[in-house]
């Protein structure tokens, strides 16, 4: 077959391109969703790519007129509108990345040198006789001891209920899996150990399969939290769990069987068994972290919110119900709060290497948004209700991101275009598109400042309650089953959301004394805010008005920063350090508070000052 | 009522006298069992108490005969002939007690000052509020560190999991149980911390739970041990462990559920919680130890006879499904070989303190006896499989130590004279009857040193298989249902039993290169070991032939040895140091060592040398 391989990155995918094809269609050929709105006509912009390596075709008309002479020169085009000439490379962004074809679970690459807390040592044992009856235990430690200059004097009970007839198969020959002080697993000699980090989320589990030795990613999975089933947000969890002791034990079942079942199937994807997860490392919000060990989560949620633990926790996975090596401990990063979670924790760990010189904004976007603000004198942490509605809650035809969502949305020359999720017949609308259609709809003055909807506006009806906007009439599109619309409520509940989320960057900058301006650098993490539209965010004052190239959409960094604390040591003191130097904002004592966020509930860019208001153009 | 206040010691008991009353009748109608072989006449001599005390009624004829002109001004006389005449104090040695009201779970008297292992603290802590939303732990951390000093990181997560409560009703104040650098539970303050000493026996388990505050020993209590209906001894235990793990599991499952049984029933005395154990030791046999902590046992039973581990173990008491606090600890004291485990280092650990200068040698008699030899180079220690006869088993009329037991015997100018167990009808004759019943037909001439029975004898008769000896005929007896016997077979397992025991000291023996003379002291441990006759043992050749008073019968030295372990830091220390100096020899690979068994299942007093016997006498 006739022409180039081009490999994408950073998926790792290689596609073969015809001559005369573009990258998009190679790139869908291969399997990797590139956004598409216009369907490959070179006027939506969704399509961007960056050239690495390889010689492409000149840059088109449509090209000319998405990119600026610099961003060209970078090598910036649109995948519909370039064919390649040789073999070569292309790097997707992700916010040109589809939603289903978007990796979640994988995050930003990690490149830490490996120095995992539990090491493999190989050990030779001299075979017992009737004058050398010592036993199994005492045999090994005294051998590790000595060959290796160690000083270990436990070995973990559970590995040794195994040992005796596991030394007599190996020939008294095996690898001894130290931590610290403590013989943790054993293996055949050479064997190698797995380790598994999991971002454990209010409606999502990642889970990640790590070689501890080199510290490579063998193999990424993710499932939904069974918990979801008694109460979808991290309130109605609490308020479950709170009602006996034993619904907090089913919830803590719950998800320790499916912790048990991920990993299960991580390690068949890499033939490997269970047994062979010597170490593992988990984060969550504290809600979750605190239903996973056991600990009581009523104190969360009243004043003054203290949760039972925030250091780093050691436990044994045994003791919590997980099939790990009998050994194996779980490390749970520390907490920073009863709302800002050990996933936050590794939001920060993932994406600072130290104190950063410059002014960063991290915010991790869900139905509770944890915003931390950072500089060379520390960080400001804060975290805000943002509720449901980004999840598709409380909004009409909202929807949580699944085939058939509309997950983005763009008014051009006052025609909608749109894409939904497997290119299927739009039958609802999930977060990124909720936030899309808000923002273009105020810019297409459909929405007023106030979020007030245009009841002159041709697409807008009188709907039961509320005034709405029709996305997709059935009439139009024969393949939607019924129209999709978005209501006056809606607009509210997105208003209510993203003011929250504005507020608590706001508190943070004013408790520091700096102004919008002074923040170069804002991290966005998590599922939600990889897929959001950056320009369409600041577009309704969701986010401070600044230049595109300070956004930076970084992916699951919580499942990132779990891995690097899997297999470094190093990290996870990092880990401590960061929470141990954090400044708690609580924004329900922050004076002035309602008046910012009364201001932050406005559509459009602007700045906020002392609870003011100052429209941008 | 006229009389005295008679206070008997070690049981600590009062008994209220007559006048005219003998001590005997006094002790017994206080409930306390003294052995009176002959009814109160005097000749029996087996009512030996000491006069601690107060005035008594002088000695009559009787006693000038039993004792010494040194012994009667030493205060020892016999309970049937001495009346008080004042309030007093009386000693009863534990060879004078019946076997239901021996203690057994008493042993030694502890005296080492109190340092245990967990320490409670006082913790004052500021209440939380919203400028002050420290998570609980951290709180607690940070005030122990600070107020007493410590340098502690880590709170159990089990005791975590019920703290968030406990301090707010405790209201910010509390006891903190400290172990080395953990919180391991919490309790209002003040509260006092228990711990628990288990002794777990292959038959029998004693508890004991002691205020680790003050070193004193709260309640005692003992119970069967529920595994012995999957095999009596430990060799049919470990056949039974090493069929599946599903068995091995079971057993495990029911020692667990004994213990909480155990521990739950002590508390209850106490009016305290089993979740105020803080912390516990037990020891046992390596085979109840290993299935106990779930360890395989197979290696045990094989050569070289290895076990998993020997070393002192401390674990989690949850894991193992102890329903102690949620923190407490498990600690095993160390084992010494596959058949001498940690309740042979506990009789060591009671009963040695350092290494003495004078040779001494312990025994615990079992199923399976450990015996070692201490002097001040050290320890040489051994096992003989003395087998189940002296519980009972393989005699025909054998029964354990319960109702109805003949339990002594002697012969008195031809006459039998016995008791039995609660002075009921005799219906069988346990371990130290039978013993007895050994020595005295010998020392009567019924049994040749062989340990033939003499067919002419007028009690002799034939039985189904072998010639018997009529102990209790039932038409002399009418009370007795039907007549009770020893066989030629009876004695020929006592033969065996008894030589398996002189073989093993004579080993140790002949590995230090000493005869028997050099032997200063003996310790005997455990229940049978404390209700035999020194006297009837020395006369079969059991016992070496010593003077009387090198002999020691301590009672259960294990459980002591487990306690001093529970209350004292420095005791673990010591066994750990008693176990690593022991030099075990496997007795079946001593040269010469069925020549001297051979010998050693000779009746009579003799000294053995070099496989050669020399009769004494």
């Amino acid at each position: 077959m006739e022409g180039y391989k081009i490999k994408f990155e950073p998926l790792g995918l290689t596609g073969h391109c015809r001559a005369d094809e573009s990258l998009l269609a190679c790139a869908q050929s291969a399997g990797i969703g590139i956004i598409s709105l216009c369907g490959g006509k070179g006027n939506c912009q969704s399509c961007k790519v960056q050239l690495v390596e390889g010689t492409f075709s000149k840059p088109t008309a449509q090209e000319l007129k998405a990119y600026s002479r610099q961003e060209i020169k970078e090598g910036w085009r649109l995948a519909c509108q370039t064919c390649p000439t040789s073999d070569g490379k292309v790097g997707i962004p992700s916010t040109s990345l589809t939603t289903t074809q978007r990796v979640q679970t994988e995050g930003q690459e990690i490149a830490v040198p490996p120095e995992p807390v539990v090491l493999p040592y190989q050990l030779k044992l001299k075979t017992p006789s009737l004058t050398d009856a010592q036993a199994d235990a005492d045999r090994v430690l005294k051998a590790i001891n000595h060959q290796h200059k160690l000083r270990c004097d436990n070995i973990d009970i559970g590995a040794l209920s195994q040992l005796a007839p596991q030394l007599r198969s190996w020939k008294w020959q095996c690898r001894a899996s130290v931590r610290e002080k403590e013989l943790v697993a054993f293996g055949p000699w050479p064997s190698r150990q797995l380790g598994l980090a999991v971002d454990l989320g209010t409606s999502k589990i990642s889970g990640y399969l790590v070689d501890l030795d080199s510290g490579q990613t063998l193999a990424v999975n993710g499932m939904s939290n069974p918990q979801i089933s008694y109460g979808e947000d991290i309130i109605s969890r609490i308020a479950y769990a709170t009602q006996s002791a034993a619904k907090a034990a089913q919830l803590q079942r719950l998800v320790v069987k499916a912790l048990n079942k991920l990993a299960s199937e991580l390690c068949t994807e890499v033939k490997a068994k269970v047994g062979d997860i010597v170490d593992s490392v988990l984060v969550g919000n504290t809600a979750m972290h605190h239903l996973l060990v056991g600990l009581p989560v009523k104190q969360l949620a009243v004043s003054p919110f203290v949760p039972t633990v925030s250091r780093a926790l050691d436990i044994k996975a045994s003791r919590l119900g997980l099939k790990f090596a009998p050994g194996a401990y779980l490390h749970l990063l520390p907490n920073i709060a009863a709302f800002v979670g050990a996933d936050h924790t590794a939001v920060l760990l993932a994406t600072l290497n130290g104190l950063p010189k410059e002014t960063t904004v991290a915010i991790d976007i869900g139905t509770n948004t944890e915003v931390s603000l950072i500089d060379q004198d520390g960080i400001t942490t804060t975290s805000c209700a943002s509720g449901p509605a980004f999840e598709g809650w409380h909004i009409k035809d909202g929807m949580r991101a699944a085939t058939g969502a509309i997950e983005r949305l763009r008014i051009v020359n006052n025609k909608i275009q749109y894409q939904t999720i497997d290119d299927a017949p739009a039958i609802g609308i999930c977060g990124s598109g909720i936030l899309d259609t808000v923002a273009q709809l105020y810019l297409a003055g459909a929405l007023g400042e106030g979020g007030k909807m245009d009841e002159k506006n041709r697409r807008v009806r009188r709907g039961e309650k509320h005034l709405e906007f029709v996305l997709v009439g059935n009439k139009e599109k024969k393949d939607v089953p019924r129209a999709i619309v978005i209501t006056q409520q809606d607009v509210r509940e997105i208003q209510l959301a993203k003011a929250a989320i504005r507020t608590g960057i706001q508190a943070l900058l004013e408790a520091n004394g700096y102004g919008e301006e002074k923040i170069k650098r804002v991290i966005i993490a998590g599922a939600f805010g990889t897929y959001i539209d950056v320009a369409n965010a600041m577009a309704i004052g969701m986010l401070p008005t600044l230049p595109p190239e300070r956004f930076q959409q970084v992916g699951n960094a919580a499942g990132t920063g779990a891995r690097l604390a899997l297999i470094s040591r190093a990290k996870r003191a990092a880990a401590q350090k960061i929470v141990s130097g954090i400044k708690y904002i609580e924004l329900a004592g922050v004076p002035g508070f309602s008046k910012t966020f009364m201001q932050a509930s406005y559509l459009g860019k602007y700045r906020l000052k002392q609870g003011k208001r100052e429209k941008i153009g």
